[in-house]
């Protein structure tokens, strides 16, 4: 396999960097023959400096250009499909069928934003052709619409090796904008990162982009990361991690002489509240699906729901012995890193150790050490109220019940919470009424709010919100998935007095493009005569 | 004068602080007889528990309820007109045409809020009805709106008391959002700022609208701001002044617990270029208007032109001597406070004393120490380019006039400038079209591009984008002139599988309110038949 470690700047594989690290066949421990190296400070400087060069070429791009560089990514995606999931199943143990699924879901992203650019609605044009005759002055013409920002610094997430990684939806978010993108990857995939890449710079030089168009680096060392979120001429930066490493960048971003956007989503517990009908008629399936959702994929999941809320009614023995069964009969798996494997040990060891906590369920036991298995636990309401670090995420297949004896105790908890990405209410369509406050507490604290549904599964949709208030976030305004992401990326631009032949084709009289615009205040996709 | 100098908290007026400064009749320098009480912690943290409370209120209502009330607050200040205008004038040493205009402009800014929230379109509702028969699994019903965020801190600018001070831009956007707003007073213009929050309150009292929708904060110490930036229940900042000040809370802001978007406009230097064509055409008219732009008000708008930059053309000579004696004939005016005139005066003897800037012309010098005068300098590329800090706004009447050699030196002062609020091009249509390269490069630089215009008088239209890359603001997604403003304030949320009858009415499949709506891809603003 063509896979040489190096950095790809510029469409050049190089290094001057000359520390390294491994690559490693998760499920055997083996180490990859290729060696990764930690781009050094000058290769993140080189690969910023051609990235801005790119950005004079990428602003430019109409919206057909984007679209063709993007449909060419999703071929070339799936050119290289069986060796991309092949490396990719090696590298993070996930197992084939979900790679292959997560390889569909980055093709389909990658053409979500070909058609958004290609239609070119997306850029919110608005005009107002001002008032000639105006006292004391003329109002003038006045037109803004979104542009790009410049290079982005794109961090891959270990848990999405192709969906939240390489070519995945934040890179394809900042290529449909017209932001050259400088992506960190994850060290748990540099192979499949490198390779990702090669399809991307494949698909540039097809469609006539410019190579710097898109930079990859490896590094499996902190200083990689911040050294590129403190290098000028990023302008902003997309992440996908933990809480910890999130807050890290966000703090250095924060802290430069000219501070950049963050956009990080940093996980969340997901609280799923089980309402007593819903729990009565359906704690037998509800006990299956939640069980599902909580250890598929061994719990890696951001929208994982590490957390489930009911009250106490006549239904809730059968629903327990349901939900015990199902997790001491779960499969354990090999999680994506070492250290992902050993924090989610070390988080499962402290809930043991909690005597606040109840061992309801836990998965076989494995010979190997490697393998993590589900852990389920319980408490009551003033545990939680006391112990607030039980609301964090655990990053794997660990859950924790917690018993309200009333609806009221339901409804504290859930003023409680801090930010989730979502929040799930299981209840019938009588009962889900009478807990509207519920409902209208849960939408202030979380991005997507879910009825009689779970979480996990992010369909990649114009409305979907992957996002929510901090710290699942640390920008609730943005979303991280579906159409939305590409305004992390642009800026409302305004022109004033500007001659039709100097305006861009978004913006002009004629309408070229045929795009839905705010004309004087009124939704047109028509030409303006005058 | 009903002024009581106290903070205005639940609509009740009372303060526990005990320290006071006193508001000034400015052009006199006299103390006016009320104390203004610096908000102590306990004030401030009743503001926000208070505020905290009214947004389980304000975020339940209706567009069309917060449309009356921003309505009544825009008819509230009309009939408190006269005292508003006699009260802003006395503290700020504007003029009464000044200040009756911009008495409008911000009766007008309500009504702008009112209208798009009445209108109901600004929510970008977005629905994906789902699909049922998807394999492997059904894809579910989708649909996300806007909504507000929680309670807002609101930070009054000194040179706007109306337009962007207690009922300006950014409260209006808050309110139309649905969150509350604390708004911090600026101690130039406290008894204004009283008066304008009697009115908002009596607006607030006729529409049934929570009193803590909007409270009042007095304070002439750093201190109250900054607490009232760490309150935990404070979501977001909306500030315009300096970006000493500007920068300072946005550091606060990024260093808590949970850190909060704050939307700061810290002001620019503006540029002017100035084409070969248009100056040998137009040299006397745009000399005269120059001056104009930097005089008006005594140079305090944070759009005031302080940059401008030509060619050496044969017209130059003409061109300069328009503007000497229209710099020298200039008059000064009193300034905002005491700490902006001595700032101003600090920033001109700077630039007296920097050797490698000529003196140009300078208003009349006053007898009145507290009077300020126009100040124009001269300088070449190089100096600008060794001198970065010239790039820096120096607030009030001042300028330099860079002359270029070239075209080529043009565009390279061009390349080298930071992020500010608008960047204007005079010349004839032919010409820009040969610089079309300059403007390419401004749209980077700048929020807003005016082509033969000049930056000073912000229309409130809905296109208009004030903002800019950093410095100009902590933000350049963002705008707070413009209906864009009230994005600053709101977050999608994203409902899945919700019931019709739980849903919000804007993504009702009836949609009740008319609204326009991204249906499956596609604008509409009908109902959904199924």
């Amino acid at each position: 396999m063509n896979v040489d470690g190096k950095q790809i700047i510029n469409g050049v594989s190089a290094t001057t960097g000359t520390e390294f690290f491994y690559a490693v066949e998760r499920v055997k421990g083996n180490r990859l023959d290729t060696r990764f190296f930690n781009a050094s400070k000058a290769d993140i400087d080189m690969a910023v400096t051609v990235a801005q060069q790119a950005f004079e070429v990428t602003r430019r791009k109409s919206g057909l250009e984007k679209a063709l560089f993007l449909e060419a990514i999703a071929s070339e995606l799936e050119k290289a499909g069986p060796q991309i999931v092949e490396m990719a199943c090696l590298e993070t143990a996930l197992p084939t069928a979900r790679i292959e699924g997560e390889l569909l879901r980055t093709v389909n992203q990658a053409r979500l934003f070909a058609k958004l650019v290609r239609d070119g609605n997306w850029v919110e044009a608005k005009i107002d052709t001002g008032d000639p005759d105006r006292k004391p002055a003329p109002r003038p013409d006045i037109r803004s619409m979104q542009r790009p920002v410049g290079p982005i610094a794109v961090f891959g997430a270990s848990n999405f090796p192709l969906a939240f990684s390489a070519a995945g939806g934040d890179t394809v978010s900042a290529i449909a904008a017209g932001c050259p993108v400088i992506f960190k990857a994850h060290p748990g995939h540099p192979a499949t990162s490198e390779i990702v890449t090669r399809a991307i710079l494949a698909a540039a030089y097809a469609t006539g982009m410019p190579a710097a168009y898109f930079s990859l680096l490896q590094g499996d060392k902190a200083e990689v990361g911040i050294a590129l979120t403190n290098s000028v001429g990023i302008k902003a930066i997309a992440f996908t991690g933990s809480n910890r490493v999130g807050r890290l960048i966000f703090n250095a971003a924060a802290a430069r002489p000219e501070p950049i956007p963050v956009f990080a989503e940093m996980g969340s517990s997901n609280p799923v509240f089980l309402l007593p009908q819903a729990m009565a008629e359906r704690y037998e399936a509800i006990a299956a699906a939640y069980t599902n959702a909580l250890t598929l994929g061994v719990g890696q999941f951001c929208t994982n729901p590490g957390m489930l809320i009911h009250e106490s009614t006549g239904a809730q023995e059968r629903f327990y012995e349901n939900l015990i069964n199902n997790i001491n009969a779960a499969q354990g798996g090999v999680m994506l890193t070492d250290a992902i494997a050993h924090a989610y040990a070390k988080g499962v060891a402290g809930r043991h150790a909690n005597e606040a906590l109840e061992l309801l369920a836990q998965g076989e036991l494995p010979q190997d050490e490697q393998l993590q298995v589900p852990a389920l636990f319980k408490t009551n309401l003033n545990t939680f109220l006391e112990q607030p670090q039980l609301e964090e995420e655990l990053f794997g297949p660990s859950a924790i019940v917690v018993a309200a004896r009333s609806k009221a105790e339901m409804i504290n908890f859930a003023e409680g919470l801090s930010g989730h990405l979502t929040a799930t209410v299981h209840g019938t369509e009588d009962e889900l009424i009478l807990y509207k406050p519920l409902l209208e507490i849960l939408e202030t604290k979380v991005g997507r709010l879910i009825i009689n549904g779970y979480p996990t599964g992010v369909e990649v949709v114009e409305p979907m919100v992957h996002g929510g208030p901090y710290p699942a976030t640390s920008d609730a305004r943005t979303t991280s998935v579906g159409t939305g992401a590409i305004y992390r990326f642009t800026r409302p631009v305004c022109y004033q007095g500007m001659p039709q032949a100097l305006l861009p084709d978004e913006l002009k009289d004629g309408n070229p493009l045929g795009i839905w615009r705010s004309i004087n205040g009124q939704f047109e996709n028509t030409s303006i005569s005058k």
